[in-house]
């Protein structure tokens, strides 16, 4: 029987839009798939002759017609949005994407710390006014070289950043719940009860921590108390794990020097939410995955992995409600 | 007999003093030199019983009463500041320092790069009005990754930068009067009659050009024409060898897509001055070079120098007025 695929992966932006030549290169990758593209409204009647999904999003009511799905992807990362729950009682597959969300997310987040480090947004706010900012910078600069950077949620993104912070001279600590072995030279890797020493020791944290029950307000008043001084926060993770109560604490009493969020409670924030005002703090609108690269690698990764799926194989990125995702990646 | 060294090295920023501390590393590395400190008002009495000097500037004045002085040695990377034919005429040799320049000035210049590339300076300055500045950023930003930067002067600097370039997966194009021979994997050698060709493949391109007769005003309309559509510039070299005319044109035109100066033709720049005002253009107040590690790494370098001054062989960093500096470095 002829395998369907309807895939439905539009946006407001072209480089996550799948394009034309994505469509033709699977077409012609796999002669006897039958692909469709759908709008979103179009999805809920689709979906029933599908036996595979590839979306940005998934809504619950499309599981009570009866329906031949067997796989529903994602390219996200993340997919705290999605009914992880429901998918696997209906024995669904699940799963999301990874390694190409480390390459925008390290220049992301390489780009934040040093735009703390060496005074660049200061330097960009005080250049119109400032007779000379020069005495402002020298007092607050520092070094990346030499100083350690931890990533807390370190997979496969936090791995891509090392590189790039190693290459700086960083020290680069990686927290995860279960470490892997140590190796000469590599990240130094600390478990999850012991992200607080990590981070006293840290000049940089950048946090990629997913949205799940266990990290839900992971960085509280007691985490950022272990910080710094003068170290520099970056949240490319989910909101939920911050407290930004605490946050804006830390900031005003000096355990940070600055802090970077990609993720904001509210979205968009409120236009007089202190976090848009606060002078050590930039905002970025969720841009840190923006890549003209990203649907190129998202449709490679969904080849490969649809390539297993017609082989009855494994799928890379399997998620399941006791696994938020594949803890190595 | 004794040699003396006297050294000037003083500075408003702790981190370009030279302290107690380097003092007496040198003391004890060298018990039979006889080291004196002195402020800068006392240099021109001080300076006729040194045959060696380590200082911020010299003045000619200085060359007129008879003097032992054999070496005068500077920290810094440029010399356009000292009397180069005038201390050869008098038999004296210059030296400067390199080799920890390199990292301060790559977190800056990879700083900045991001910080456009990124949309940073463009969100830090939305981020406090615009209800939701995702539009803007997704029409503005680029990747690193896979795009090419052109280092005008590349020495030793430009090594060190283009290392952490590469990391970040870009492909390094390095413009030198003499380039090496080609390495695999390794920096693309271009001649500077060829720079025009490598600007117009380039998204990035880094100015570390001295000032010297040759290099005055090498980034002109020309230049900049052969540019991008859509590179941004940065100048860590020397306000002289930029138009600045120019590329207030090549940004309006579209032709850069934003600049960052650290180098500004007046010293502070007037606060009616366009670069400070116009949106597409960053300043830093001459902070490429700020780093805590600077005096450290500069005292071992002249550690190293008076080892062989003391030794009677060629010392490093040599400059003469037909060679503005080592060439490799």
């Amino acid at each position: 029987m002829t395998t369907n695929v309807l895939i439905s992966l539009n946006s407001p932006y072209s480089f996550w839009q799948l394009s034309g030549r994505h469509a033709e290169h699977l077409r012609s990758a796999f002669p006897g798939v039958r692909f469709r593209l759908a709008e979103e409204h179009d999805v809920p009647v689709e979906i029933r002759a599908a036996d595979v999904y590839l979306g940005w999003a998934f809504n619950t009511e499309w599981l009570k017609a009866p329906a031949r799905l067997r796989w529903t992807a994602t390219p996200s990362a993340g997919v705290d949005h999605w009914p992880v729950a429901a998918l696997d009682a209906a024995g669904i597959t699940l799963t999301r994407g990874y390694g190409y969300h480390g390459q925008p997310m390290t220049e992301h987040a390489i780009g934040l710390l040093l735009g703390f480090s060496r005074g660049l947004f200061e330097s960009s706010r005080l250049q119109a006014r400032s007779v000379w900012w020069k005495d402002d910078l020298a007092a607050s600069f520092f070094d990346l070289y030499g100083q350690t950077l931890t990533i807390v949620g370190c997979g496969s993104v936090g791995i891509r950043l090392a590189e790039v912070a190693q290459a700086l001279g960083m020290h680069v600590i990686g927290v995860r719940r279960e470490p892997p072995p140590p190796e000469p030279g590599g990240i130094e890797w600390v478990p999850a009860h012991c992200a607080h020493e990590a981070l006293a020791r840290s000049r940089a944290i950048v946090n990629l921590l997913p949205a799940t029950d266990g990290t839900r307000g992971f960085f509280d008043e007691t985490t950022f108390k272990a910080c710094g001084p003068g170290a520099v926060f970056i949240n490319l993770g989910r909101a939920s794990t911050v407290d930004h109560d605490a946050l804006l604490d830390a900031l005003d009493h000096g355990r940070l020097a600055g802090a970077a969020l990609d993720v904001q409670p509210h979205k968009p924030p409120e236009l007089d939410d202190p976090l848009r005002h606060h002078p050590q703090i930039v905002l970025t609108p969720k841009s840190a995955v923006f890549s003209h690269a990203y649907m190129d690698r998202a449709v490679a990764f969904f080849h490969d992995n649809l390539r297993l799926f017609l082989a009855n194989q494994p799928l890379n990125g399997a998620v399941t409600p006791t696994n938020g995702g594949p803890r190595d990646h």
